[in-house]
């Protein structure tokens, strides 16, 4: 049953409901795609126009002081921190996520020395295991291997983990399915085993509250442009828990991670605490951006966020089980809202060219190969009336066929 | 003598003086800091903002098609290569230049097994000298070494270059004194003893003419944001010359490195030619900024770049030698405009002072420790009367002692 007034009354109970003003959206347009590029916030938008043309327009190099664009890696690390729930002091905003992947897996290896093995799963977004592969292939198999397990190997990880693990590399909340793990127990089990997790927020910043100090999480990296709303390419963050830090050595000691960038010493030494994680200069543009779009989340209440992201997708499977076309599909995504991350994904042999029919028909998901289309609902933003109608015109493509156009089913470059 | 109507003269007869127009310049400022952070060109301010407000803003994520944000790290690279003697297919805008460096260290290292040293000079800049620690601390000194030699051993470098040397890393414009090292010769003279050369040119794109192909170079790196004026903390570049790609591995093989990115393959495969030394999401913002800067060198001969820049930096140095306060400063660059980058040093115990008593009088210089003042000559948009302006007002200061006001003498936080 998918009743377009029931919708509406969701919207018009939703504490959340005034933040949609906040972004840039066009009339007309359901975005279902904030899981993989988040919709602009105005205030993004502002900072970087204000970067651009004040500060680099009007000052020049003088901005690394007068706008303190020096202090932006930290400055933005401690207000992402608060998002998930990480003490200042622990994180940075900083590179890609792949490259923080590098800096934080060979910290985990220096940490828990005299063991070698990275464990992940196999289905964990590629880019984790492409880069443990890399240092895999850099530092030889005497000093680093990768082992990665099915996901459901994850209930017998006190076997997995051996005494030769020295991080457990694991994605809270799957790019695919949206299966959200269970991060407290999981750190809790890889830890009394003597190793380290090593946790991706990708899917999970920004779209529900997290706790990394309260379940005692040693290291995460995550993106800071898809629930963070900062942009496409936004800089990443990483996250090393206090404890660590003293000890913590990474191998991209660039300039901006010494103790003294500025003095132009000779011989590298680490800057205090998590400092040391920087290496090059900071995309300062990119930055301000991110800076802006983490304005949307002042005074939001991520309990309500959360509770409004699990009604969103809730609303969607229930919307699409009430419908005509409900046999058509396959839930990939968890049926219970506590352990899906922020989307839905369904299954369908013509996948691709569903998402490009409902492309056209101004509803923006997105394609997983073989057989996915994902739904993301970026609850800053989403609302219920969105998956209403998205729903809707779904059903209307399917019970038309206007996927089975040939134009179609040809292969989009990137989706 | 610092003559005002010769330097008027000059800028009459000045080729390229109208490029000036295509920056954001205030009035009265006199910009003489290009070197650390370029000036905003008014096609980079636009482009941003279209980026942002109408790619990022209008199209969401369907901009990575629609406005091929996926293929901006080869066309801005093949932009950039234009600059620096390369064919397109050579070059990739991407990360920071310190994250560049670590890619194509261990890439040469790659290239010349059974080689495990890197050299490279002691006044390096320092984040290059601190990428190679690094990497030494990564692999252990069985696999890699470093060895800095003085600078004035260049000459006989053919004695310095072992069998064991897997690459020399050099810079080839001196961040301090703006000396420029003969790219050519060192690469062949290099190249002659078995190893590769890493050449970082942070201080030279965008400022001279480059031939990297016709030196037969093997691997550069270098800086978006100085004289290629892409705004602070732009996306850095790298080349590696065509022959070496086949067989060129680097460690950060990240998903966008893949030879199918969005086919989401669990297995890494290195992608063709350039573009497996990218690695995470493109800094698209950042990117695109750089993009615009990049429309400026549209039609400039470099040539008559590099000969005004050689001309500002002589009159720089013959006004100073004409003024009054000649005697105060040691000039700590190479006499010959030849042999000089696009800057000029002096040396003055007070250099700090010095150089903030020129940013009140607006004239914004650098100050680099322990006692240089440095001037940078960004030929696109520096005129002769403003080299005539900040010597008259260097020369003011000094005669008056306005550097000896107590408040000058702190040191600011950065510079």
């Amino acid at each position: 049953m998918n009743d377009r007034a029931r919708h509406e009354a969701l919207d018009a109970a939703d504490p959340l409901a005034s933040l949609r003003d906040r972004f840039r959206l066009r009339e007309g347009r359901i975005y279902l795609d904030g899981n993989s590029l988040g919709a602009p916030p105005e205030s993004a938008l502002r900072a970087l126009a204000t970067a651009a043309e004040d500060e680099w327009g009007g000052e020049l190099v003088g901005a690394w002081n007068s706008a303190d664009w020096i202090g932006l890696p930290e400055r933005l690390g401690d207000r992402i921190g608060a998002l998930i729930g990480a003490a200042p002091g622990q994180v940075v905003a900083a590179d890609a996520t792949s490259v923080n992947l590098h800096k934080l897996l060979v910290t985990a290896l220096g940490l828990r020395p005299g063991r070698r093995t990275i464990v992940s799963t196999s289905d964990n977004f590629p880019t984790d295991l492409y880069m443990a592969e890399g240092l895999v292939d850099l530092l030889g198999a005497d000093r680093c291997r990768l082992r990665t397990i099915a996901p459901d190997a994850l209930d017998e990880l006190d076997a997995v983990v051996d005494d030769d693990v020295a991080v457990v590399m694991l994605t809270h909340v799957d790019f695919r399915s949206g299966r959200r793990l269970d991060l407290q127990d999981l750190t809790r089990r890889v830890q009394a085993r003597g190793a380290l997790v090593l946790w991706d927020l990708a899917h999970s910043a920004g779209a529900m509250p997290l706790d990394l100090d309260a379940a005692g999480a040693d290291l995460a990296v995550g993106c800071g442009y898809k629930y963070l709303n900062g942009g496409p390419g936004a800089p990443a963050f990483l996250y090393v828990a206090a404890r660590h830090q003293a000890a913590a050595r990474q191998p991209l000691t660039g300039w901006m991670g010494h103790a003294r960038p500025f003095a132009f010493e000779s011989a590298y030494a680490p800057g205090e605490g998590i400092r040391r994680f920087l290496c090059g200069t900071p995309a300062v543009l990119s930055m301000r951006a991110l800076e802006g779009a983490l304005d949307v989340f002042d005074d939001v209440d991520l309990g309500a966020l959360r509770a409004k992201s699990e009604a969103l997708g809730d609303a969607f499977i229930d919307a699409v089980e009430g419908s005509r076309v409900a046999d058509a599909f396959v839930l990939a995504s968890p049926r219970a809202a506590a352990d899906r991350g922020s989307q839905v994904s369904l299954r369908h042999a013509d996948a691709h060219a569903l998402v490009r029919a409902l492309i056209e028909a101004d509803v923006v998901g997105d394609f997983r190969a073989p057989d996915l289309l994902r739904f993301g609902f970026a609850p800053l933003y989403t609302r219920f009336v969105d998956v209403h109608e998205a729903v809707q015109r779904l059903e209307t493509i399917v019970v038309e066929g206007r996927h089975l156009e040939p134009r179609l089913r040809e292969r989009a470059r990137v989706t």
